[in-house]
């Protein structure tokens, strides 16, 4: 059965690979573009995928938003963790539904949408950050990509322990992820995941140094790179700008102590 | 509650970042590495991520098996996909928990796993496959990571066309997706999503190709490196082997015919 | 014996890693930057590396330009190739003191720029454009390097034949190399270098497969990357911007018809 | 004039992009190879690029040794410094015919070997190193490059002090490059260039701090990655195997003191 857009949906209009607009289905509302205006009575009832004209005359597509794109809307803003990361963390740090979830910090939740998603239906994400003006953005943004009943969004600094015990899986995307390492140790189960994400070596250094200490294995710290191609018959070639860093990512798994 | 080692578990007797072995639980079986044996019922009723001596004196960890060690030990044998770019095509592919997916072909069963362990429990994946003897591999392989029931295989031809309808996602791994991209277009839902992985840029041409003619928008080819680093403190720099291709992927979405 | 700055020299005015003016010493000259101006008479005669304020109190350096400096203050106009690309060429090409080398297209000459260096003193450069109006401005920046005395240019189509004979070494920048494959054969020594810079994979498989069928070996095809690093103690990463791609390179030798 | 192979030439047996034998023009010299022997006398008197058969009827090329062909003859024992790396070298160096160069340490020589053929024949490499046995290593792999006559070699420990003034260029590549800075400063001419190549990112980190105490400008820290392709219609794509990492190159200049 096919899919129709009706009030309180949200919708991507989509313009090209590096425009496209998150917005809100609601009766009457006009979205301003610099391409022109778009009626949004124009999509509710169409099947999503539909092609509309702005008053200007340009094709917009009004597409169902993926993860990806909830995750591109919240990063816009604060800019701290990237899809090609958050699908690494995803798949290698073995996250996947019914998982049990320590997360630091919240940020703009980002992360906490494509974690909730990927644990979802029975599975739970408890978010920890101590700015608490984050997580009511954070809360806003779970709320709009409804996934907020997956998560538990908690005021606290990590760095002082955490409640969970026989956790799955744990990541960080903080600036400090080795002072974490020790309580992670003890609120993880045998054989669970360690994740944190840093943009500098230093803090790759010493969060190894510590995991090595605590007992960890499997410690392996990667980035990953994404070359854009510009695909055309005759004229095909990697896109010129390309992002050089985001951040390293360390994995490890926890073992028993003998 | 921590888990259990137990009969009928797999275990992932893990020696270094290189070297683990991926076994099913059996009483008074036993395991030979060249770093000697190991016996089995040492690690029944223990918990996992319990250290382990082999018969010559090395230290094992007895781990609970991930996806990627699912994919990993899958894909040793045929070498068609990698975890890698699993994770991309997972997250950007907006493959998720409920998700309706259709993919050919099935192979060793690599991405099939990944696939159905992110659908699951109320999504379905529909794996197409026309050289039957790779089915039946790919059965075994889905049965012992414990996602079978999310997969219904098929012993079909997708070049000459898919059975199903209102798909969410389709992902092709295969000599020609470009012949599938007309059959995915009516089988996809308005904004669903269309993945392919191809190793030359030839078919990467053809299928963007074609995606532009069917009517897809938000076309986007990439490749993923990954980059490991060398960590210790002091002697910390990328490592001196590196995968320098697997493949590109191919990523779109249907809109609608005007 | 130290080298003082003079009139008639170049100096380049560098301001940071981004930022740089190249500037050509005339008595009485005023250099206006977005830092305020410089006197040049305030350089004239001290040693090149002398530190020096613009009217705005801001720091220059008043450096030596490099053939880097000059490549890149050509290369800005035209944008065609990049020293990371020319390095490679002039060293994986065997260009050394002494070669003689035909160039195709001259473009604005920022890579005859650097053959000539490389050639000098007893080589030579044969530099082939159709462009006339590009010849006057590569024979101004040949002449500003120092180095216009080793090129010969040639308002003449290479596609339409050489009229060097034993050349050591033929550099192809321009939209067809292929086109050039049997003269560059005819030309060359045998065991000469044939070169060519692309950007497209297009023109690099059509050149690599003429290449083959004239009876050239060693070909291979490349491309450079380069990353760069943000070093600061505690902070180190690299930089957040790249450069994906700026073209291929593909590097061959003639072997004798039997 | 074509070039013929005589005596005392050095010849390199070409045989595919993986596999080529550099080899001494001598009478009756045969040449055993995995693919039969080749006597050394059916290629005297030829020219340069022509093709023989081995014993086994295997085709080999004649080729003439390119600096690069040396390089990796050199480097092959020792493994230091890559040809791609030697190429940035030379050009952000701004190493050039005529230059005054001070290099450390020597080793068996690869990066003296390019650094002699750029400079001659008015130039001069004075080339430190501490460990005796590598300088005779060296002094052999000079002269049969032909470029000894431009090198000075000298078992010092350039740690200790650098002998030469108003140098052009100092290129490290020894395990401690900072404790080299100050002693580069002394010598290098006002704008001169320091180059140090490092395998680690603590090396880089302590060279540029302290190229920034020293008053050392336009500090840059880069790697480069070489990626080769697979050229072939139809079945073009990057090849699958990749050097991850060499080293990573600090370039830097003098500015005077104030």
């Amino acid at each position: 059965m096919t899919e129709k857009i009706k009030e309180g949906d949200d919708v991507l209009f989509f313009l090209d690979n590096r425009r496209s607009y998150l917005i809100r289905v609601e009766r009457d509302k006009i979205i301003h573009t610099h391409k022109g205006f778009i009626k949004i009575n124009d999509v509710i009832g169409k099947e999503f995928g539909v092609h509309i004209k702005s008053s200007m005359g340009v094709d917009f597509v009004a597409l169902k938003p993926s993860i990806k794109d909830y995750i591109f809307k919240v990063s816009r803003k604060t800019q701290i963790i990237y899809p090609k990361d958050i699908a690494l963390i995803i798949l290698f740090g073995n996250i996947k539904p019914g998982s049990l979830i320590v997360e630091a910090g919240t940020g703009a939740g980002a992360l906490t949408i494509a974690l909730a998603n990927y644990v979802k239906p029975s599975g739970r994400v408890y978010s920890y950050e101590i700015r608490s003006e984050f997580l009511e953005i954070a809360r806003k943004n779970l709320e709009r990509a409804e996934v907020l009943e997956y998560v538990e969004l908690k005021n606290k600094d990590i760095t002082q322990g955490i409640d969970e015990e026989n956790v799955d899986v744990i990541v960080l995307d903080m600036a400090t992820p080795w002072l974490v390492v020790p309580h992670a140790y003890k609120a993880l189960k045998g054989s669970g995941s360690f994740i944190s994400f840093s943009p500098t070596i230093d803090q790759v250094v010493k969060t190894v140094e510590e995991l090595k200490t605590e007992g960890f294995v499997n410690i392996e710290a990667i980035e990953c790179l994404i070359r854009r191609m510009h695909v055309e018959k005759g004229k095909t070639r990697p896109e010129t700008l390309m992002t050089g860093h985001t951040g390293y990512m360390v994995f490890a798994r926890k073992s028993l102590k003998t």
